[in-house]
């Protein structure tokens, strides 16, 4: 990496920073460790030089896609030290320790003022590969340009950022554990208190027994859930998923019947919550016939890899049933993030047991190997 | 009609009845008056002298199904006076006015004891046109056996229920008004205001503006809705939908784009609920699509006619939207209906102005062609 150009000054036009970075050149093929220009920060972004950025699901389904958008470099769930500011940026400063948000918060919205949803209507899921602000990117090789990836990108050394996509946290949190709430711990923990309300005594089955499930377990398990099934075709998982909290589980490829018929028997007539954190829209079908007529309640958190389309029968919800979305766990980012780090620091809740795989930067193509083969929950790449 | 053959009790094992009733022999044909024996009410059951039955559009659509269920005497929304007391029942006396109840509350089982659901395990929908006691008929035409519809069977002079599935309403209630609080009115008022809980100066659209989606219009502008946007192809209902509340008519065949694009543009961004009275599960997609992130909310209240499948993109609940149905309002009808009457007496809610036409029994047919030609709100069938 070479220091930018005028190392005397980190605000504002600051200069390129020339760093490495892993950069997908087509969907599907493996990453190429690239030196890449990363822009100064414009007004109100800030460029942060990541620490740790871990592999999340959603990173692999996205490098699959045959959206055109290439070159890219993917990452969203990442931790990192702020090097620079942009123009009218008082938030943060220089050497601030931050979360990435692949969801931003402009605080300002009425979708933000409202207490009701986190779906910012500013900074919210960005899907065209660049900023927020402009519709440019801040990343580029050789004067080539190069997608951003939910407007963080976080697979590269240092990256640019709106100053609504990133919150300060905590300076004693260890950023290599504290990445996992930038996306999945985040996600499922939020699923299970903020979305579901997961009540004392209630019962609960989750479907896809990765790192965002296995935190809704964690979720339903503070809550005080008094049964937690978990439903995945990998037993490769179970040793985890008993340790955060399962309480049965089952492998549909066990039994000869729908599983929600299974669920159903084993709930006395469905279970109270159900999470699909698959990405399969056809396992949101199984989860809401896995839930209770009256008031069975079913969230979907997972994006899926192959059909987009969710397909119910009506019978299902006029009977009492209700499906809902969680998008981050329902959290506001900016608001909400920093009492999770703090929780961690308190030890109220788990992160470290999620990482399974620690690795260098250039490693990362093992890292998605990884993730395709369901070897791991979360790889920690740092960088 | 005959009278029981021991007119002097009117206990249990009071008689056959013979009276007349409109009998359905093949799906979509017209119905037939005939002369019907109504055995005695069974232990826990209650043989009602029918005043009132107004037309639904389910008993349509039943009616045009071709499930292998006829004869059978349709009906199900309907007022009138208990004429025996089966075995046990206690609740019950000769002389009570009554509502029929289509689905039942047994107060006894997990739903029932629960206070968050109406979906009685016990007593509620009955899809085989049979008793939920016995499994069996309480009609017959010369020893032939005649089906129920939804245990209830209110084109007849005499029908015979489970005691669950009635409800004890005040005496001075005009039975030929409040038989549409037994499903329709009910059902529309419910949904705005237990499943929905529509809040003071909130945006609402109302997909069919018959009397169930005339019913949630009523619910939203008691609750103090903002923006009530009411969505119908037939232009004769613009003159009620505007006196019930509607503030916004929207004919989707006046727009040359989908009709969730004009609403979410009236609406800033979507409406915070959507309700779905027409029984078409295209309409659920698009009553989700017209809802705004974050908080929107889709009812859907129809028995669809065709398509059974609801479909919609994940990413419409991704991104904070819910779909719930509501089943009678999500009342819980013994519990609740009373109250509904009590309002209407009270003059706190309207049902008069959703009766376009009364009707002598035997023009019923009339009322069914009515009703398939969406020429009236509720025909009232007075026995």
């Amino acid at each position: 990496m070479s220091l930018p150009s005028s190392s005397s000054s980190k605000q504002a036009g600051a200069g390129v920073i020339t760093c490495k970075a892993a950069v997908a050149w087509a969907a599907g093929e493996a990453l190429v460790i690239e030196e890449v220009q990363v822009s100064p920060p414009q007004p109100m972004e800030i460029r942060i030089k990541v620490v740790c950025t871990s592999l999340c699901r959603s990173d692999i389904t996205a490098w699959l896609s045959q959206a055109p958008m290439f070159p890219r470099i993917f990452g969203h769930e990442a931790s990192g030290i702020v090097e620079s500011v942009g123009q009218g940026v008082t938030e943060f400063e220089e050497g601030d320790h931050v979360l990435t948000l692949f969801t931003g918060e402009c605080k300002r919205c009425r979708h933000c003022t409202s207490g009701k949803s986190n779906i910012c209507q500013v900074l919210g899921l960005e899907r065209q590969g660049l900023m927020h602000s402009d519709h440019k990117t801040r990343f580029s090789i050789k004067g080539k340009s190069v997608y951003h990836y939910c407007a963080v990108s976080s697979f590269s050394e240092y990256t640019v950022v709106h100053s609504g996509c990133a919150v300060k946290i905590s300076s004693s949190a260890p950023l290599e554990k504290i990445c996992l709430l930038s996306c999945g711990v985040a996600a499922g923990l939020g699923a299970a208190w903020k979305v579901a309300n997961v009540s004392e005594g209630s019962t609960v089955v989750i479907f896809g027994l990765g790192t965002v499930g296995l935190s809704v377990v964690q979720g339903a398990k503070l809550r005080g859930a008094s049964q937690i099934i978990g439903v995945d075709t990998n037993p490769e998982k179970n040793e985890k998923a008993k340790a955060f909290g399962v309480t049965d589980l089952l492998n549909p490829n066990d039994y000869n019947e729908p599983i929600a018929q299974v669920i159903k028997r084993m709930t006395d007539g469905g279970a109270d919550f159900a999470f699909e954190c698959i990405g399969d829209t056809g396992m949101i079908t199984t989860a809401l016939q896995s839930c209770c007529d009256g008031w069975g309640l079913t969230v979907t958190l997972g994006v899926p890899k192959v059909k987009p389309e969710i397909t119910a029968h009506y019978g299902l919800l006029l009977t009492g049933r209700t499906l809902t979305g969680s998008l981050l766990g329902g959290w506001k980012p900016k608001s909400d993030l920093p009492s999770l780090v703090n929780m961690y620091l308190n030890q109220e809740i788990k992160i470290d047991e999620y990482i399974t795989h620690n690795m260098a930067f250039e490693d990362i193509n093992e890292a998605f190997e990884l993730m395709r083969e369901g070897k791991c929950l979360r790889c920690v790449i740092h960088m």
